[in-house]
């Protein structure tokens, strides 16, 4: 049976829910999934517990949404779109990197990478989560792949061996972006940034 | 002024203290800090309130007692170890990647690396977390940027550039690591000790 509850009196639902998401994201990412409670994200938000409980039942539903609504299109406007729209491969990576390091550069903190948050936090948890999580890796080291294929070094390689290169990007940088946090310092992605640059050179995959 | 406090009727102070430690470290670990109460940590140990607060005052005690007592040695035990005991860097890392794939395929689940797991949740929330995290990830490539000095390849290299060669092999580790816990499966770290390996050889690092 399915209901199809509408509530009689709410000004902009669509509205809401964005701002839930909004708050949620940015308590997640500074906090964690278990560091913010349903409590504080009423309050962030200014919302009543029958409202929250309106577009959110649960608090997985929440994360999953966040997931799916915020965490993989902050990958793809940071990732996979510049590496598509770049000239090569090695161009795509190298502006992808610049572009993180600016903005690290600009903010006072280094709070990591969404996806690598939530992944390392809710994956033995939560399968959905750690579902969602996969699924954002999967469509970002395909898009990588997809590059990968476009270079010089990278036509004559199979299609595993694409793969191996998009997850060893993804994995530099996820790795790189955790040293930061640690270390609250762009430092360790520039570093990464050349290294990969000369690897991928080296193995002609930059262009 | 300092207090030396004696428990007068401890049986065992350093036992529970063990115990306490392995718990939180093994609870941290599957469920992450914020998802772990100190309630579970005493039902888990079986220790009242009063005794889990002597050895532990707060939570954040407990988990830089985690770091210092836990992580660190784990962290050595697993890579720093090894890698000193190797009789090249490309044997060791190479012999750290089986290892720890092996232990992998041999559990049912991938939990992930206890530095990179503590460190993401806690590195913006507690300050003293962060600086544990850090230094522990500062002893790990000093011992690998160590040992690229004893190659072929190394031997030539400032020290920043040796310093970049082992943040680019912790970075992939950790990358690779939390790509398998997303996907639960050793796949994402065999294959990055496979490029790993073909990088190290490429710039005359492995031996």
């Amino acid at each position: 049976m399915r209901h199809t509850r509408r509530p009689s009196r709410q000004n902009d639902p669509s509205g809401l829910r964005r701002k839930v998401l909004d708050a949620a994201f940015n308590l997640f990412q500074a906090r964690g999934y278990n560091g913010t409670s349903m409590q504080e994200l009423m309050k962030a938000t200014a919302l009543s517990g029958g409202a929250m409980h309106h577009h959110f039942p649960s608090k997985q539903s929440l994360v999953l949404a966040v997931f799916k609504e915020r965490v993989a299109p902050a990958v793809r406007e940071t990732w996979i779109e510049p590496v598509r729209a770049a000239a090569s491969l090695g161009a795509g990576v190298q502006a992808v990197f610049d572009t993180i390091i600016a903005g690290l550069e600009e903010r006072e903190t280094v709070s990591g990478c969404p996806l690598n948050n939530l992944a390392l936090e809710l994956s033995l948890a939560d399968l959905e989560s750690r579902q969602a999580a996969a699924g954002i890796f999967r469509e970002w080291q395909e898009a990588l792949s997809e590059r990968v294929r476009d270079t010089r070094g990278g036509k004559e390689l199979t299609k595993s061996a694409r793969g191996d290169i998009a997850a060893f990007i993804v994995s530099s940088y996820s790795g790189a972006m955790t040293l930061a946090k640690a270390e609250q310092s762009a430092k360790p992605l520039r570093s990464a940034a050349q290294t990969l640059k000369r690897w991928l050179q080296s193995r002609e995959l930059d262009k």
